[in-house]
């Protein structure tokens, strides 16, 4: 990977299939699932000494596409394209890059759609409920794969945010340094409220059919209007007015009927569209229970307290817009590892964009992701 | 109506039919409509020259109810119950107050669900759009029937506080005072974007059949899905913090289900049963539509700016933690009044519970309405 132009970086979807003893892995909940495979596509070359290993955690509806371009076809790059590529902040001409898709998804890893090997059949609605923690785990094994015992850096924004919380509770001996971004140390009330309306939107669809939908007409409608609830959620009242306002969409004059007279309602009910022909209902439903369970602080204290996560270097990033993870969030975060004594850099960037400007470029991120990089890259 | 206890106030609905010559009152679409029922409820005594009038406008899924009870057997007084009654801040001991059903809503007052005098049947979807203006313009109509030619003072919150602003711009000579509370003078691209949602979560229900449902089952899970993300809105983080946290609903482990865990979900879908109950999916069809058009500066400049305002005395109101119509909002209709040289007060309430505050018991809000009225009803 010397190609230092930023369009042509090529990469592919690979897959690594695990099981643990006997073939299956036992998750948070007790239940067991197995075998399990893990799409992921990595960039940049690992060193000798295994040292440059830089894992990036996707979010909710993310996939293992984090940059890059399969073909020549392709009309957009992987999804945090802006970030990682030869010589962008995360730099695939110094470290090597590893995205695997989430446990519970619909992009190439295990999850509801997959064929169960005991019926043959798609696991539709018997897919075991999976937490941020197994989603960790299975990636632990992608680790172990890819022999791996010592991760550079690992980063990700909301609910890859939270999975870099979850490596460092679980893993702290593997890892060097963690860029939690946008993140939360506990689904919020108000977080899980925008997931439950979520949820019954696509739930109470009746095409969902409790979830085995998969031999017909899915819950197109409930998931759309789902993405549309998430979307609104992304973007700040500031964002939305500056991006929207009040425009009409194709018109000059109200129609005084219901088809849409504003920009802000065609924009949702096409990323609505855009949506139900990429993702999964019940990937939607497993993954949003799963950032709503995440919560580090449930129980025996808050897991962030804890000496064995002294020696991980960790730089917290929030966004000054961000409503649905909101800054005093990333701050308890920073609080919660101060008491280990972790050297914790915090930074709230200005943004207007809400929770969505994690994704999007900015000259401000990318320069203390960079540079935070680089430190930890010259201690190795 | 003298009875000093808050509790015994008794109240009946009333109905008022009007129509504008021949038979209908002609609506900012274009669009006529008629005869037009008003289902309204008052309150205390219009005394001998008709000065002590207050007008109560309602929000979205209000109704004319806005306090005292209809009988013994009532389990809850009206919606506003706190604000107004003997010896509360819009004392009935001193003041006739008029709340009317909005038009558009399923609350008695002409609407969706009214029978069309054309077809004996629902109007259903082929009831007119109906705008701000027009609520405004059949309240206008009440008033003439009251002999009511000059409002002592009006009031209200959310799409109550837009009818507020509304009846200032188009019957200015009728108004003495108003107080629109936790309102906008144009509802935001967020704003609309919830509400567009929340119309595709009901009419992409199979059972909403284009509006016209009346004769079987209707869209209420889409109407619940929307009610639950109204929900949302109406609340803040901290307050659905503070009211739900993480607790877990009748368990103490999570449940690795999709049933329900967190009190915060159980809320949201009991309050979208609740809804389905009492109202029409349509209505908030129309109801939310007429607030996304509500738009004070479209075209012609800021229709608050207007020398035949400056004679109104107007009260307005924001709430600390109300996200849905930020306090910059009720900003900008302070900057707007004052430009006509308006005796403005404004007053931002310290409130935890969001866009909810307005309708909260709260002592600071009470004391300035109390105070605001007295001071109008001494002057007049």
């Amino acid at each position: 990977m010397t190609d230092n132009t930023h369009t042509s970086l090529q990469v592919e979807k690979k897959f690594f299939t695990f099981a643990e003893p006997p073939d299956e892995m036992v998750l948070d909940s007790g239940a067991r699932l197995g075998p399990i495979t893990l799409a992921y596509e990595t960039l940049g070359t690992l060193n000798e000494d295994k040292s440059n290993g830089v894992l990036i955690l996707h979010a909710c509806s993310g996939d293992s596409h984090v940059a890059g371009y399969y073909s020549g076809e392709d009309k957009r790059p992987g999804w945090w394209d802006s970030m990682v590529g030869p010589g962008k902040p995360v730099d695939t001409n110094r470290y090597f890059v590893i995205c695997s898709n989430i446990l519970g998804s619909c992009m190439g890893t295990t999850g509801p759609t997959s064929v169960n090997p005991k019926t043959g059949k798609p696991y539709g609605f018997d897919f075991p409920m999976v937490t941020i923690k197994d989603m960790v785990k299975a990636q632990k094994h992608l680790m172990d794969h890819l022999g791996i015992d010592k991760i550079m850096s690992m980063m990700g924004g909301s609910v890859g945010g939270m999975q870099v919380l979850r490596w460092c509770v679980d893993y702290p001996e593997m890892v060097r340094s963690a860029i939690p971004i946008a993140t939360t140390t506990r689904h919020s009330a108000q977080a899980i409220a925008f997931n439950e309306v979520a949820r019954q939107a696509i739930m109470t669809d009746p095409n969902w059919r409790g979830g085995n939908y998969y031999d017909g007409q899915g819950p197109d409608h409930g998931l759309a209007v789902a993405r549309m609830i998430g979307h609104v959620t992304y973007l700040s009242d500031d964002s939305m007015r500056s991006k929207f306002g009040r425009r009409l969409q194709n018109r000059s004059t109200l129609s005084y009927d219901f088809n849409g007279d504003f920009e802000v309602e065609s924009y949702l009910r096409h990323q609505g569209s855009k949506f139900v022909a990429r993702f999964d209902a019940n990937s939607l439903l497993y993954i949003t229970k799963a950032s709503d369970y995440f919560d580090l602080e449930r129980g025996d204290g808050n897991l962030l307290v804890n000496d064995k996560l002294a020696g991980v270097r960790f730089l917290v990033i929030s966004f000054s817009s961000d409503w649905l993870y909101p800054t005093y969030q990333s701050k308890a975060i920073v609080a919660a590892l101060k008491k280990n004594g972790s050297d914790v850099s915090f930074c709230e960037i200005d943004a207007r964009w809400g929770h969505d400007a994690f994704l999007m470029p900015n000259v401000q991120m990318d320069k203390i992701i960079s540079g935070f990089l680089d430190r930890i890259s010259r201690e190795c």
